[in-house]
């Protein structure tokens, strides 16, 4: 095995966040109150979110600082390692470079603390002292966990009972990290008692569970809510990937042809590509090629109609101009759980509709197996939603080999997988399956799309 | 949180690995044959293992280089990063000063490939091409699989079936690199069919499992053992870890008072403070304290007599000279799965006996609660092994509380705990409990140490 990273100096981390609202060619949709439909005003918002993470979702300001208190705690971890991987090349005979940016060091084990860092941060300065989150798979919540350690912050998640009971080790990742998690449905709210007397053994899902936490924040005014993707302030706080990573490569004089990533609720992957998408922008390199990588059987990008809706469930939340396959909709059990969402944040949605990014589908069986090859090639067992990008980065790579062409790819290994193995176990057992496109769920959710 | 960290610049990662052999006040006793009894010969061993390790083994040489291809794979993760405790250190209100080196960053996320890689190194050097070893929770099997990958190694571990059932995750991380793991006793051995005559449901354990794989290993040319602990070459390949952190730490011009580690068969913690420990010897820092840590309820060198005795539960390897409880005293079912041997590695045993080194006893309850409030402290979540040198760090700075001294604290945080969750979830729910000294099953095993 060889072996090529490219490490930063700390020095060279990222004082600014780089925010692509700034360089947009046409301005983004605004979000819309659920109620009026009107467009939503900062006030709104502020039960929820402290007012500075309200300025950054709609700031069009090109750097936004990154307080010294937030990279004090993001030098932790960062900056990450560019590895360029080497003996995957070498095992598909491809004329390609690939690098990619491994996100996986971090405590909680993947890139979701960039931003809970930063909202952990900005709500203990406007003197909150509980955040309120939900959580799948337990990502966000144990990264969420994870910051309100660092901050002193009271931290309660409502995680889906479906994975509450299948999946406890990130729950009691969280614990140790002192936050409460606890099963949703749960009788500590009106939504969560609403379904419990219709429905006792009710497994959950995602929109209940947001439902849940954000009733319970605007109910106190020492709380608030969090929200760990979609958001743009979510994804400008994950762009220290991008940044990081250009700076990495121009020291060694490359710049990619192809950005890949996975896409759930699209963070972890804009962080990673906005920072080039600028460069595509400004007509310095017209030909980049970002391609954005969704499950077959959650296929928001490639299938969904571009429109406003609910970002979840229940209808609390503002309506977003965004594909969506429609706010109802409950994916199948693929285990990239991280990618079970059926809308996008709104900027991946602008830039694909704009034609500045593009959008492609995997199914589950063929991105363990690029998880798997990866790994022996390369030593890092990466988690589930990584494996997608793999996946296309194999798949482009192989394209190389059979046009001859030097292409240079890059993709964010978003994190590892070591929480992850009940899947890998499945998956050897011949227990996992791929899922055809759930044409019908996904018809009958785009029928009761909100009204405008 | 505040955020302390030292890295070495990759140029700076050990050449050389050191050799405590070379500077003992008195030599080594030597490892006996199990059959004649007498001093082992290299030949003895050269069905198990490959020349250069059998050389390391015996070798007096202060500083051996470690091949270039090894360290390339070790840069995947090396070196690692040493961190100041600065939120512990607050917390506890300590004038102490508490460093910690993370080994917890290599793809398995532990220690233990710095040991797997060379002798994976060496094996294939050699033109073997299959190795074969056991493992108790997996930890070692995860790291050779690991290794297996790096150099295209056939690896098979035999695992003990109580974990290979109950704890499947790092036996799926084996499979994910590319190793087969089958449960011991198995129907592939005599030795496993022999005890599966007798008890069909027999749980197995670690001695079983060793003779399973040596049985294996000397049944084909083309095939070696590997031992991920105990044995002089294993330790001295660990010695990476105090060498980095003694170049860190000369870089900010500190030097430890106390060193702290956790001691199963010994090597992360050997690995971490041979290096210190020359200078021990050598009168420059005569007052330097190191202190083993193990579990209560396996108190090898705190309770076990210093006498020739097996590694193996079955008899089959060479005799060693070491602190012991019995080769045939199977400890209580503590979580921290890799400190659950009855021997001990013959250099901490011989560096105990000189009165170099010391021990210390810690019970199960109190070494989770230090790796919950550690994790609070710094964010890093340690496996249940590494909280037993957390906790003796955690009670020594607080000595310096009492006392007033300004000592400086190095401990080893020898891997991380993402893959032992169940523990911590076991700990949570009330369902952990400390173990007693086991006097009576270590009298007993006490009575069968083999007769010189």
């Amino acid at each position: 095995m060889e072996n090529i990273k490219y490490i930063l100096d700390e020095k060279e981390m990222p004082q600014y966040w780089y925010n692509i609202l700034a360089d947009l060619p046409e301005p983004l949709p605004p979000a819309l109150h659920p109620g009026t439909k009107e467009p939503l005003k900062p006030e709104d918002l502020a039960p929820l979110f402290p007012m500075e993470l309200i300025k950054q979702e709609v700031s069009t300001e090109r750097y936004i600082e990154i307080p010294e208190e937030i990279r004090e705690i993001y030098r932790l971890w960062r900056p990450t390692t560019l590895y360029r991987a080497i003996n995957l090349e070498k095992a598909l005979k491809t004329p390609a470079k690939i690098y990619y940016k491994y996100e996986g060091s971090s405590p909680p084990g993947s890139h979701k603390p960039n931003t809970a860092v930063a909202q952990a941060y900005y709500n203990k300065k406007e003197g909150i002292k509980r955040i309120i989150t939900e959580t799948g798979a337990g990502q966000w919540g144990s990264a969420l966990a994870f910051a309100g350690a660092c901050f002193d912050l009271e931290i309660k998640v409502y995680m889906v009972r479906v994975s509450y009971d299948q999946k406890p080790y990130r729950r009691v990742m969280m614990q140790v990290w002192g936050a409460e998690c606890i099963p949703s449905p749960s009788d500590q709210t009106e939504s969560g008692r609403a379904i419990l007397a219709r429905e006792p053994d009710c497994p959950g899902s995602l929109g209940l569970a947001i439902s849940e936490a954000v009733e319970e924040a605007v109910s106190r005014e020492d709380t608030h809510y969090s929200l760990g993707s979609v958001l743009n302030h979510v994804l400008l706080h994950q762009t220290v990937i991008g940044l990081e990573a250009k700076k990495a490569l121009e020291k060694i004089d490359q710049y990619p042809d192809i950005i890949v990533g996975c896409v759930g609720g699209g963070s972890n992957f804009a962080g990673m590509f906005l920072p080039f998408l600028k460069d595509k922008i400004e007509g310095r390199h017209p030909d980049l090629k970002i391609i954005n990588v969704e499950p077959a059987s959650c296929p928001t990008l490639t299938r969904g109609p571009y429109c406003y809706d609910f970002g979840d469930e229940a209808g609390l939340t503002p309506l977003l101009k965004m594909y969506t396959l429609g706010h109802g909709f409950i994916p199948p059990p693929v285990h990239a759980g991280g990618l079970r969402y059926h809308g996008m944040a709104p900027i991946i949605c602008h830039l694909l509709r704009l034609g500045l990014v593009e959008a492609r589908t995997v199914h589950q069986l063929e991105t363990f197996q690029a998880g798997i090859d990866f790994a022996r090639c390369e030593g890092i067992i990466s988690a589930p939603e990584s494996n997608h990008a793999i996946r296309v980065a194999i798949d482009e790579a192989i394209k190389c080999r059979e046009s001859g062409e030097e292409k240079t790819i890059l993709f964010n290994l978003s994190g590892h997988g070591h929480v992850d193995m009940a899947a890998y176990q499945a998956f050897f057992a011949g227990k996992l399956k791929n899922y055809r496109y759930p044409q019908k769920k996904i018809e009958e959710a785009l029928h009761n799309l909100p009204k405008l």
